[in-house]
């Protein structure tokens, strides 16, 4: 299992006429959460869309047990919990202090530039085999 | 069973840099089918809201087959299949013509003006009875 | 003087807590704008974009009068006063019927696919001396 | 003069298919840099909602040299430059390291909770009065 913790401050422009974070907008912080957790374990997504590989989102789900506010400082826990093979799936919980506001799932493939499905760059292949191997 | 179409056209704004539509820019497509679904049984957000009411997404889940693209011309149909309780499940599908790009569920409750749990307003649960006797 | 009229309904997503239509949002409807505006010429930007040539924004500036709501049907009207030449100066005025409620600008340049600036494409400069003989 | 430097990282949500920031997403950022600066300065627009007060954008502009991309390091320069009266003029920089990106401008005036013009509140114009005596 590998995690990752990161940070955001809510933003006037994520709110909506709720006077709450507009649901979708949780979603961006679930990406700002996996790409932390990648660039942390030296994975960076901007490399590995250098290398010719995207890892769009093939399936997302969302649970919201309260509102996030304007201003709010939020923390995004991401966490890959079985190791990847040719899906990744990503667990995020998004907290503010110690209070669960909203969990969520997302399910990745690699492509290669036009759109096909590919297998994972070695690279990232032998660095969850570490860090698999290691937890 | 109740159904309702609606169409987008898609925005450069909703595009990412892989070139295809942001994956959470589908949530608010999917928005704009329930309140088409809703305004067409003539139960529009708006009265609702003004009547003191909120509809929040609980949750929220979407499956990505094939990405729209910039200027595409997108249906998006909404579907109620069960009767809705306390809870209103939705279930969506994203179309560029005949081809399936995305579906969707989203799940939701009421609350009042508060953010407390509330029943659905009276003219609600009279058209939802009144819409699945008959179908 | 060439100009077009568009229509789009506020999005429960382009709302923020103050209850109105989040300032940034105005642009993607101005983008909206100018796309018809060039389609209805027989222009399409995604024509323009697989012959090569983009063309970003390179000023823009809204002055906002009366904030759009919520499901209001607004109207997007755009114009272009001078004929183009390397660079195309665009205006708006968003309204709810006859009430103005945002004014804005744009200017934009052509740049090729490597970002490089670039003469407008031949058919552009073509129609444009076309629509602004005749106007 | 007052001044306040924040910095953002770019979301993969902020860019659009030209593979840049899609350029109303400054806009948000703008509003960050003024938020960082009022709360710097002990304002934190979140005390003057709760105060009863607002402070809509009524104008806007931005200018556009260079794009920001996807993961980088961004800077935003937020400046007063004058004192405020009922109006607030902010002046902002968007920069990458050194290299200017984007410069822009936005007024705004107080409002109260129903949409009315209001003087600023106490606090604000004392704050003011004592930030532009020492500057």
């Amino acid at each position: 299992m590998i995690t990752s913790r990161t940070q955001v401050t809510v933003r006037y422009a994520e709110t909506d006429m709720m006077g709450i974070v507009y649901h979708a907008n949780y979603l961006p912080w679930f990406e700002i959460g996996r790409t932390t957790l990648l660039k942390e374990k030296g994975l960076s997504y901007l490399s590995l869309e250098k290398a010719g590989y995207r890892i769009p989102v093939i399936e997302v789900s969302a649970k919201y047990r309260r509102p996030a506010l304007y201003d709010d400082e939020i923390t995004i826990i991401t966490t890959i919990k079985e190791k990847p093979t040719i899906r990744i799936k990503i667990y995020y919980e998004v907290k503010r202090g110690d209070e669960l506001l909203v969990t969520g799932e997302s399910m990745h493939t690699f492509i290669d530039m036009s759109g096909q499905p590919t297998r994972p760059p070695e690279a990232f292949v032998h660095k969850m085999n570490e860090l698999f191997a290691s937890s």
